[in-house]
């Protein structure tokens, strides 16, 4: 099943989304839903009339996350390839819900910055509250899986040596298009990230060095993780700041994020008006 | 004038603290209070019995801030006394909800961590929306203050290189007691964080190298600050990581934590019971 949120008068409605449109479940976003132990029953029970999906409609599919943990390297051939060994622990960041956009949204790059980046990644979804759990619990409160684009202001996340600073911008990471169940998503499947019509980054999800159990079994450790909670599982090789010359987002390109068997992020890239930053 | 949050029945109550006892605000918490514009009137105006100050009842004077954003080394004699130059910028990292704790809750200490260490901080508490706020709209946008103690698991810390995942463990962040409004702050109130009856950090909040405006301004350029969000705004010489040998916190002891003009986190510290971990 795929859930997304969408964008209605006066709030968020959930709908599960359908090959050739979408059905109404309820009012609320994805986050609110997963808090009901039924949400599998109820989505897969929602009928209705079968209405077109408009895109710009669409919000991030948990607008309003509790937690949205991070992690840093974490594709092998990545890390190997960079010539480093391969960490034992998952770094991790926060990012504060400010930060995103749905999935269709512009991207108006902060007056602030000159090296706003790309990182895609795949996210893991928490469906049911967990502390320390063991990897089959943690498997167990997968609800699924959507896309981030970890977009990064490359010059605020260098300034000191913690990067919350160049991840949290406000309104700069598109999050979406949808929520998939577990059994939607292929262990191998693609993950890429194209600049208007050339892949930049591209890999498998197989790739990860730390899966989804693992994380939600690590970050569980550390603190309760509750339904509507994201964690961001780390990008791939190809970011712009890597390159030679480096390169980053600049106005009038079009960013799309796709990850196999979920959909993608469609993020046109947008300089500020000049009075954004009066 | 002072504010706390108290546990309740059902949830939590606003109360005006005042040197014999406490005066009945209304339902809710601190965070809620502060998003209604006129706070200070109500709080002002609010009239009834003068209850007694149960220490145990005391909840963090923000429970569930939208987010908290703590300042790594911000003190001038500090930084300086390690050899490091000035920063040009504020080092910053974020902590969940779910670290916080009462200004008077025991501290369990995770049994996955030996090196749980202290960090007593003057906390900003937002009181009004901003973005992008120049110094003199950040100044306007402080409620007032209160005081935390950024306990960090050191060996957690150290895992990655960033911080987060010793920063944020869930229960063991004292918050409060109470907030205070700037007036009743002095520029150079002492801060203090005394172990048993060992005072291990003393300074004075007039040494910060960025103050709570700078701080508010800084932060309101990356993500809008709202009502209840919270700036921890870094510790001063005297952690036990930097001891030699190194120290941490032990079983039985009482971790005091005081900010003249505010108050004090008066925490003892327990090793978890055996099936904590299970």
């Amino acid at each position: 099943m795929k859930l997304a949120t969408v964008r209605a008068e006066g709030g968020f409605r959930t709908v599960r989304v359908e090959p050739d449109g979408h059905v109404g479940i309820g009012p609320g976003d994805v986050g609110e839903l997963l808090t009901r132990a039924d949400w599998r029953t109820v989505t897969a029970a929602a009928t209705g009339d079968l209405l077109p999906i408009e895109p710009a409609r669409l919000a991030p599919v948990v607008p309003r996350p509790g937690k949205i943990v991070c992690v840093g390297l974490n594709y092998r051939t990545h890390i190997t390839e960079m010539g480093r060994d391969l960490p034992e622990f998952p770094t991790l960041f926060a990012k504060f819900p400010e930060a995103l956009i749905g999935p269709n949204d512009p991207l108006t790059l902060p007056p602030e910055s000159d090296a706003v980046d790309w990182e895609a990644e795949l996210v893991v979804v928490v469906g049911r509250r967990v502390r320390r759990a063991d990897r089959a619990t943690a498997a167990a409160a997968i609800a699924g899986y959507t896309i981030l684009n970890d977009v990064t202001l490359r010059d605020w996340q260098f300034r000191t040596r913690e990067w919350l600073q160049g991840k949290t911008w406000e309104d700069t990471t598109p999050l979406g298009p949808c929520l998939v169940t577990p059994d939607e998503l292929a262990p191998d499947a693609e993950i890429s990230c194209t600049l208007d019509d050339e892949v930049v980054q591209k890999s498998t999800i197989g790739d990860l060095l730390f899966d989804p159990a693992d994380l939600i079994a690590y970050v569980s450790t550390i603190v309760t993780l509750d339904p509507g909670d994201l964690i961001a599982t780390g990008t791939t090789g190809g970011v712009g700041h890597a390159r030679k010359p480096p390169r980053c987002l600049r106005d009038g390109r079009r960013l799309v994020t796709r990850i196999e068997g979920i959909g993608e992020l469609v993020t046109p890239v947008r300089r500020a008006e000049p009075d954004t930053a009066s």
